[in-house]
């Protein structure tokens, strides 16, 4: 055991731990000052695969900084201002501390005992995150493990509160096929959830988006009516604040009075956009959240924390208890008829969870709320300017006005090529050269490179660099023969 | 935007980073001897809640290290070789920052892109826990946030793959209601999922249980018959290994056979024994495993990885792209009809997840793999000593031979007492104390206390200390009304 007892020392973990902050700190004045080094590096899965030993010895061999050494250089680097990828943030390196403190403690947090502070630190910051969104005393919820658990969690509350059945007891048998209208624009998780649900492909009612890809409020009664007359049971109204692809908000109000006046739950996927809710200039794009009955809202998307971190906010937060209904039989023991507000084990399709608050409660103590709402602020901005630069453009073409900090557009230099090709050519020059990191999309005009303007230090600079550097890698990609 | 600019300097993290190091080292060295601190400080919910602020100010203020500090003070010390709690290891240091390097890259995982390093990890990792096994070259899977999200996962598939109609694209609704066989002891996600599934409480048909909590092989073809005669279609069994409250290893050769006959999938819930595949001594308590079709194994169980850290196994790793068929239809385009190796994302119901391989492939990188195989042989020896020194002492009563490195049982001093009230009031007192954490569980015959020797320096002389404690608590615990 003399093996066990060596990789539990404490001083052992005390010179490994500043090795390890000096390599990351090195790394991070790198990545921040934008390198040298590619924003994501140039190496195939199957160089990947060759270049990771396989395998693993029977006895101590190696050192971790060594490893720890190719994982930094091999991995995508979100702090790099040049990465605009997809929504997954450059976290505060304050905020990786704490997921250090928390891995070392790794309270369970599935029951109280096991996990005192950060589940009173959970029990705070979603009563704050419910104020952000104008709700009252009777609201709460819990923290889970990503956007696409938050959802599931908040459809199966909506699916114990609008099914006029108890599904939890009785499964779907127990009453007739139920949907939930749901914006074409929405991610993917939702129809994964209803599916996972077992409501099949069914389960899921499109409602089309307007020009700017916003839900069209006004085609819902058509949708509503034309699923209801087939003999499904809608049961709730899925809203996108924003939307994935380009970040469009769905009008909150018009779905809200719709979801009134026919007795339905009105989701908001708020993972992206409900951080707009800390920014007096952007609040507006929420109205009608307070209408609501749950919203999911990542802390790892615009509130500058590492994955996972999603809270499921619940107007009325009995509701998160009687999703899970199963347990609540030996659990109902609190004066209001609800379950213990320090029991979240009982609010989540998670048992163990890590301490998942504990950063974000930490960021908000230490650098106040200020730094936050002028971060969602100057990056919806900064989207703002870089929608400006590329109406100016003539070779580009913006697909739509911004709302939020993801901006689509696309490379039209004239002629007659394939344009959807061209941008597929454009992004992998970009990325074989690791000069910026963008993704693209599909939109209905065809495809589109989309960027999502979330690392805190990207400015206008390197926008400009972004088109300056598409303009020379859509010329090479224009004449791919000629260098052939 | 100064102060985005501050939050993100390199030095300042550097800085913060040393003195948490120290914080951390100075920490672990206490709780790895023993103290002095209590194993879980005394604090209930509500004077938690009011310890810690409820709100955030505007500006900066505070520093990080106070509120550490707070935080290590106010948890659960797993670390401390007197918790013997519920089944979360006291993680590997080195573990803990593996987690740091995570947190600060944040590599969202939902593509190979996404995180190149940690996929090809995922990879390697995943097909050597498959050969651990005894699965072959078509064995996959896939590493996902906590064993509640693995083994519905797990069920997915199962329900795709034997439903025998495509229930992700009709529903339920296309056939028969669809049922699982469970052990009475299985883990109450498997329930939960079920539910979540939406097939009601009827969709978990009970298997009994041996006089050691195993389910009896021999009556699942009575479950099979009776749940089939009123319609429901049975699609799999799901198999402890091992159960949550005794630790008791389900027959799976027994229950191979029987799913063998029946065309049923068999999916184990490894997610704490699965792990004693490492052990040359303990191997054989999984017998027959290499024939499930699905096995879910928590790393952060008795590998000790900190949470999350789930495997989702599959003998045949199509099954695992199946399960999600949606995503499929435009992503089948690699040679055996499955999804490229490295798309991990279209294989769970996450879409960001963090690079979990990471801290895994490290510690079996840098400390070899027998220091995990003496790790699992050490604590089923050392239960099986404790359980021999509670058979000899005349006042406990062992509840049955401990197969893993669970232990149940409980204080009989003798009397006519309450011993359900005893075994609580014993736990109470000794957590008031702070000097052990244990927990209890209720079994057929009453509440015992129940132990998991989970910490890797747990020793034979704490376990004899807690029975000393036990006894001393029980005899204040018996004359309360004396002391009032």
């Amino acid at each position: 055991m003399e093996i066990l007892r060596a990789a539990f020392d404490a001083e052992s973990f005390r010179a490994h731990g500043h090795r390890l902050i000096d390599q990351l700190a090195d790394y991070l004045a790198t990545a921040l000052r934008g390198g040298p080094l590619p924003v994501l590096p140039k190496m195939d899965p199957a160089a990947q695969n060759a270049a990771l030993p396989a395998s693993f010895p029977e006895n101590p061999s190696g050192e971790p900084a060594e490893i720890f050494a190719r994982v930094l250089a091999g991995s995508n680097h979100l702090h790099h201002p040049r990465y605009v990828g997809h929504q997954v943030t450059a976290p505060l390196p304050l905020a990786a501390l704490c997921d250090l403190v928390d891995a070392l403690l790794n309270n369970g947090m599935a029951v109280y005992e096991m996990g005192p502070v950060a589940t009173v630190m959970e029990h705070h910051l979603v009563r704050w995150m419910c104020s952000r969104l104008g709700w009252g005393d009777r609201a709460g919820g819990v923290f889970t493990s990503g956007g696409s658990a938050g959802n599931l969690t908040a459809l199966l509350a909506a699916r114990q509160a609008k099914a006029g059945f108890d599904v939890w007891e009785a499964g779907n048998a127990g009453g007739p096929p139920l949907a939930v209208l749901v914006s074409e624009q929405a991610h993917y998780c939702i129809r994964r959830a209803v599916q996972i649900m077992g409501w099949g492909s069914a389960g899921v009612v499109s409602v089309p988006t307007d020009a700017r890809f916003r839900m069209r409020a006004d085609a819902l009664p058509d949708a509503w009516r034309s699923a209801e007359s087939e003999g499904r049971k809608i049961i709730a109204v899925v809203a996108s604040a924003c939307s994935t692809a380009t970040g469009s908000f769905d009008p909150l109000e018009a779905i809200a009075d719709f979801c009134h006046a026919h007795d339905l739950w009105l989701h908001v996927d708020g993972a992206h956009g409900a951080s707009a809710a800390l920014s007096d200039k952007y609040r507006p794009l929420l109205a009608g959240i307070e209408r609501a009955d749950s919203v999911v809202w990542d802390a790892h998307k615009m509130l500058l924390m590492p994955a996972l971190a999603t809270a499921v906010l619940f107007r009325e937060g009995r509701r998160s208890h009687e999703a899970f209904a199963q347990e609540a039989s030996y659990l109902f023991s609190a004066p209001d008829g609800g379950a213990p507000w320090y029991d979240i084990g009982q609010r989540t399709l998670e048992c163990t969870k890590r301490m998942i608050a504990l950063k974000l409660y930490v960021a908000l103590s230490v650098y106040g709320t200020r730094l936050f709402a002028d971060y969602v602020t100057a990056s919806f901005d900064l989207a703002k300017r870089f929608a400006a630069r590329l109406r100016q453009a003539p070779d580009f073409e913006l697909a739509v006005e911004p709302e939020a900090n993801i901006v689509c557009f696309r490379y039209t230099p004239g002629g007659d090529g394939d344009l959807d090709a061209l941008q597929q050519r454009v992004r992998d020059r970009l990325l074989a050269e690791g000069t910026f990191y963008l993704v693209q999309t599909r939109l209905p005009a065809g495809v589109f490179l989309r960027t999502t303007l979330i690392n805190a230090l990207t400015g206008d600079d390197d926008l400009a660099a972004l088109l300056e550097a598409i303009r020379v890698a859509g010329a090479d990609a224009q004449k791919p023969k000629a260098k052939g």
